[in-house]
């Protein structure tokens, strides 16, 4: 069977309009922004080609994706999120900052663990929320939350903390016992919990996915998560995303404006239908693809850069690379792509722990792989 | 020669799932938000379907849609915008939003047109800016600038003017001397001017459109005018539109973040790009059409509804309808709706002047105008 990921030469990729093949000089292997190699699943190729030809392309409207969503939700994680109250928005980024705008005034401590999604930083900037960096602390398995850290930082007065399960950049996958943890934290000091559950349909086989919004919690009640199929069946482009409420949040969801919907696409509506409602095939696919490309980073790591400290993520194509041991630097990506023509997202960007680290994006051909240690070799 | 407007029948149309065919029940014929019954241009629907094929559906990034704008513009126009300073934004009214946050403080007083596009209102009051509506006067020819409104309205410690031209809802062309009067009351006052020219493609032969940057006036070179291809090729849904800054304003719009450019739909630069350098013929027909759409509605209503005030607009496809003769009281489009199972834009939803109008939407066959008619005169 042929491969999702090696669908494409990187001759053809460099034909892409996109922002992975947009910001770098030719010569310059990109391997930073969440973007897939991948054609695109052929229901959702279908659904679109098929809507531009009736010139369906007028104002977003949720349509089906909510339902759509609801029964994908069941279906994987036994999770049942009611379809109707759930709303539109263009992104998960932008969702946040929405609900976070409408349960904070400006001024107010919003909780992240870091390292965390760049734009997160720049957004609640935008908006006069204080940044609370809570890292996550490293134990013998890898990335986990540090509690008592997250109990200071939120009894620190927070009012929201925003959690990113599968976790950007670390490809961790929370445990239901961490996740517990952190709803009965979240509860005791009075802190509305966001859950930004993007890389969720991306878990590998030994990592089980928990929705938030399942726990027995008041503070899973009381959350509001945050879903899209643009990272699984790389759509970031198409613009749609859903802001699912738990069973006491109906009330903040329902008031995101219908501007706000408005801001989102059509084709990622209806994208993002076709592949909760017929995309499952494509996704196993892609993460058996997936699989052997983290192991095979893996492999070339501990031959050729064995200084770069790396654990297998459990969800996702990023990963996050400890490159401290190299002596790059503060951003050792800004080296890589100088020195070896290769480009990697920058792990300052990503908060403090950040320092000396940078992301490598996974989601192409092997070969590509293969290269890209190559030049990270060669800058060294 | 087939026309575009009559391409799909309302059967065929139901089956869209834009905003104007998901609102209202099936038996009611939508004629209101600004979306039209047209096929896609080809060269438009080629560049989509094409860029699905290739899998190009990450991050947007602006590509060559500010040197495809800027080449519109000098056909058009003989207006020289320069594209390396021009910034992507999803569509016109972000845009807005985001550079009236950047030049304003919180309270501070916009100047509106009214009646004026509905979600200016509502955005303004989201970011805790003041609106000022500058209502349009009637002349002999239909609306104009009421400029001593105006100038009471700009010295009363506005900080930005919203100019909307061509103007919607009522289809005006401001001319060259209005425009000059305009920049030279802003210029007096100190007063920023943000241009939205979403409709200029959609001018009439009778009038000339004027890009207000084109003025030779400080407050031309201190404005920034927002364009998007979304009205004139139909492509609300897709995300995208650019920040054009006037020779002085290029700080301003240097200012719009990256966060805000990623909000643009990848589908949406794509297909505007292939607008505004493939699009002129498809453009021309349509307008021809659409001529023929404003006069048969002229007829219609002089024939059946004589109560009705209507100006032929100048430009775009939407019709402001003066109902206050018909006594429906301060929203016909509610008893359209309710009585006629015909769904107009209410009036009231564009500001104090919109009390007893309703907003008819013409990119729709003939045949579904005349039936629109038909229901508004069975509800009264």
């Amino acid at each position: 069977m042929s491969t999702l990921l090696s669908s494409f030469t990187w001759e053809e990729l460099r034909h892409r309009t996109s922002a992975k093949w947009r910001a770098y000089a030719p010569d310059v292997l990109p391997m930073w922004v969440a973007e897939m190699d991948t054609p695109l699943a052929p229901a959702i190729e279908e659904a679109l080609v098929s809507a531009l030809h009736r010139g369906d392309t007028g104002y977003a409207d949720a349509g089906a994706l909510p339902e759509a969503f609801a029964s994908y939700a069941r279906r994987s994680y036994g999770w049942r999120p009611e379809p109707e109250p759930m709303r539109l928005v263009p992104d998960v980024m932008r969702g946040v900052v929405e609900v976070v705008e409408l349960v904070t005034a400006p001024g107010d401590r919003v909780v992240v663990h870091t390292p965390a999604y760049p734009p997160f930083f720049s957004w609640m900037r935008r908006i006069g929320r204080t940044v609370v960096e809570s890292p996550l602390a490293r134990g013998s398995d890898g990335y986990e939350v540090d509690l008592d850290r997250l109990e200071r930082d939120l009894a620190s007065g927070a009012e929201v903390l925003l959690l990113c399960n599968p976790h950007n950049p670390t490809g961790r996958v929370f445990t239901h016992e961490e996740l517990h943890h952190i709803a009965d934290l979240a509860e005791r000091h009075q802190v509305r919990v966001l859950v930004d559950e993007i890389h969720a349909p991306l878990t590998f086989p030994e990592a089980r996915h928990v929705p938030f919004a399942m726990l027995n919690s008041p503070a899973a009640a009381d959350s509001v998560t945050f879903v899209s199929a643009s990272k699984a069946w790389n759509l970031a482009g198409l613009k749609a995303a859903l802001a699912v409420p738990g069973s006491a949040a109906q009330p903040v969801v329902a008031e995101i404006g219908v501007e706000v919907s408005m801001g989102a696409g059509l084709p990622g509506v209806l994208a993002s239908t076709a592949a909760f409602e017929h995309g499952q095939g494509w996704l196993d696919q892609l993460r058996g693809e997936l699989d052997a490309n983290r192991r095979l980073l893996g492999d070339l790591l501990a031959r050729h850069l064995p200084e770069v400290r790396y654990d297998l993520p459990q969800a996702t194509y990023l990963a996050w690379l400890d490159c401290r041991e190299l002596g790059l630097g503060d951003d050792p990506a800004a080296v890589f792509h100088e020195r070896g023509r290769v480009a990697l997202s920058p792990g300052p960007g990503f908060g403090a722990p950040g320092t000396g680290f940078a992301r490598l994006n996974l989601a192409t051909a092997p070969e590509r792989i293969t290269e890209a240690v190559r030049r990270m070799v060669a800058a060294v």
